[in-house]
């Protein structure tokens, strides 16, 4: 825990603001998002308070750049042409100064999704999240070690905790903040680490619900100056309101209705008492 | 209100009837839509009565034309190969004389969706239905004004009062119905005007309300020698479904599940009582 | 009933072993399926223990396809680009040696679904599953006889028992297991066939859930050596589920939650006990 650390307390009061300051700002997020994730990214966008804009074309890149106020891309559902729309508008978004998130779906499963995150990681992402597979994957792509990670389809073989070098080490290479959420969260930028103990395991019983959490992190990023806070404050959130949905559903079906429910439920004061990060 | 304008309570006379003519018709509505709408569009066909099928390649434009008895065209997660296959659609709705719904989704946000707009109107939609903002972008294109329209993404900034001389406007010019929803819907073929005043806050809360709307208007369409009314009747029963979605559900995920749910038991008695037209 | 068939209490007890084989094993299942489909799709693989992957591009058919336990092709929302990834995954899948299913959404409906339909059933899928005028229409396709079967849309027009001659037809000629589905389901290899009567009207009502268990049948046919048993405790489990949750859900949009909960709880003793297959 480095010095300039806050105090749990603070991380959870500091959360609990910058959800208040969300819902106030209703930001604009533009998600390039996979075909799985887009209706669950955009029914926990809304719920959480911001507004979903799923565009990807690369002719819109540019016009619809100059309105959002953050940029997610996952590369979940790949292919050619939507990579250069990712591209494109990965580009305005460092152009315009606005902050985006990459999700690499699968890294490490294909050559095709290791070199389009090449490209992605190129364009410097303000945010990178994943599992820990994904994560270590990155990390091998951005030449930082040999570290053999094969995920197996999209979901992780490994803890966040095997993944803490590979996400420190991303993070100072590419001067981002890293995720790599499981059941313990751990967020860095290169020299502060915050885990984050909050969720349920019926998260990973319903799909894409990671890919949405990238897009609420975006829309935590947009105008914040600490994109390291606002990705903590936002993984807490969602960790928080999947505890709270985790209260009246049993099953990954009615666990999504009721997560969804609780993303428009969970208050300031929600986060502030029950978030877990040191 | 012109001279020929029905009556509040024949309006919701007319709107219970249409909704039991559709259900023993149960037209098949060919869907080119957005990847984000795909799901609870087609849900919400299934629901209310009707076949969905979502068909977007140009090869089967004329094979998939012959048998559809209803079209909606919905240009919210745009691609250059996709306009090829709404055009070709399109063409032949038009040439089998069958109604063809167009929801200019994020029109006047960028250049792409305004240019896609124009070469769809050019081919004669049967209705236009898009919140305030579309609407008033549209008729902006259409050459009838210069309100600078430009929506925040997909929202609307505007009430629909704001877009009423858009639509009467853009109704003459393009021959067509038009319809503006939200917190009030307003209706008209460029001569009569109806306002709609049921449905729920919470619809805005769910993604893809709006562009499950226009299938739904499609669906009423078939088959009607009345365009006018069956969006009407299309508006209403969807309003009032939401009305009663929302007497058990008061949060956005658990809405979506009980909307459905309404659509599936809304009965024409329902909308003959319910009804807030005028 | 030919003289190797199971009885039925055997069937059920051995769709029973083999949900629970599958939730031990945790297939990862590529499917490449349509945009509607591809939320349920996944959810549904999730909730019944296998892991979902939905990669469709022809880059990524051979490194994916390496690790891939089966795969599913839907050609539900066609476009020739799919098209091409669609049969390299399907090539990728023979030469492995893993299990491929095939559902031919819409086939009969448009000469391209029709064409690509011949295309993929050239590739050699081990399972074709489809409503009664899809399985027909694939029986005329492969050139087994003239009978019309144009589908209205993507719905049957059909019962099963119409298709019987067809699927047991196609069964031999293709040397795959086809499996007809609706109110009662038909699974043949073109010796044995075997009917399974369960599952709830309600299915119908909730769109995409044909697709699903296209993607459930992948997933039971992982690593079986007998695909035909596989296939029908794929349809026997689903149906079971189907009625799990039509005991506490009566509308579409609270039985699509119900059931995915119900593919979640549904018990080896469940199936054994309710299975009805002869």
């Amino acid at each position: 825990m480095s010095p300039q650390y806050p105090a749990p307390v603070a991380l959870a009061a500091d959360a609990a603001r910058r959800l208040t300051a969300l819902r106030a700002q209703r930001p604009l997020v533009q998600a390039i998002t996979n075909y799985v994730s887009m209706d669950v990214a955009a029914n926990a966008l809304l719920a959480i308070g911001a507004s979903p804009a799923m565009i990807h074309a690369p002719e819109e890149a540019e016009d619809f750049g100059a309105i959002a106020n953050a940029l997610v891309v996952n590369i979940g559902t790949l292919s050619t042409d939507w990579v250069v729309g990712m591209e494109a508008a990965a580009r305005v978004a460092a152009k315009n100064g606005r902050p985006w998130v990459l999700d690499p779906v699968g890294v490490g499963a294909t050559r095709f999704r290791d070199e389009t995150t090449r490209r992605l990681l190129a364009l410097k992402p303000t945010i990178v999240r994943g599992n820990a597979s994904e994560i270590m994957a990155c990390a091998r792509i951005a030449g930082l070690h040999d570290e053999a990670a094969a995920p197996k389809g999209v979901d992780s073989a490994h803890g966040t905790e095997a993944a803490r070098a590979s996400a420190v080490a991303l993070a100072r290479r590419q001067n981002c903040i890293v995720a790599a959420t499981g059941a313990v969260d751990l967020v860095t930028d290169g020299e502060r680490t915050v885990e984050i103990a909050n969720g349920s395991p019926l998260m990973a019983k319903v799909t894409a619900l990671g890919c949405a959490l990238s897009a609420i992190a975006a829309a935590f990023a947009a105008g914040a100056p600490d994109a390291f806070m606002a990705t903590v404050a936002a993984i807490g959130v969602y960790g928080v309101a999947g505890e709270k949905a985790a209260e009246t559903a049993l099953r990954p079906g009615s666990f999504r209705v009721a997560f969804i429910d609780a993303l428009d439920s969970v208050s300031a004061s929600d986060v502030a008492t029950r978030l877990r990060a040191r």
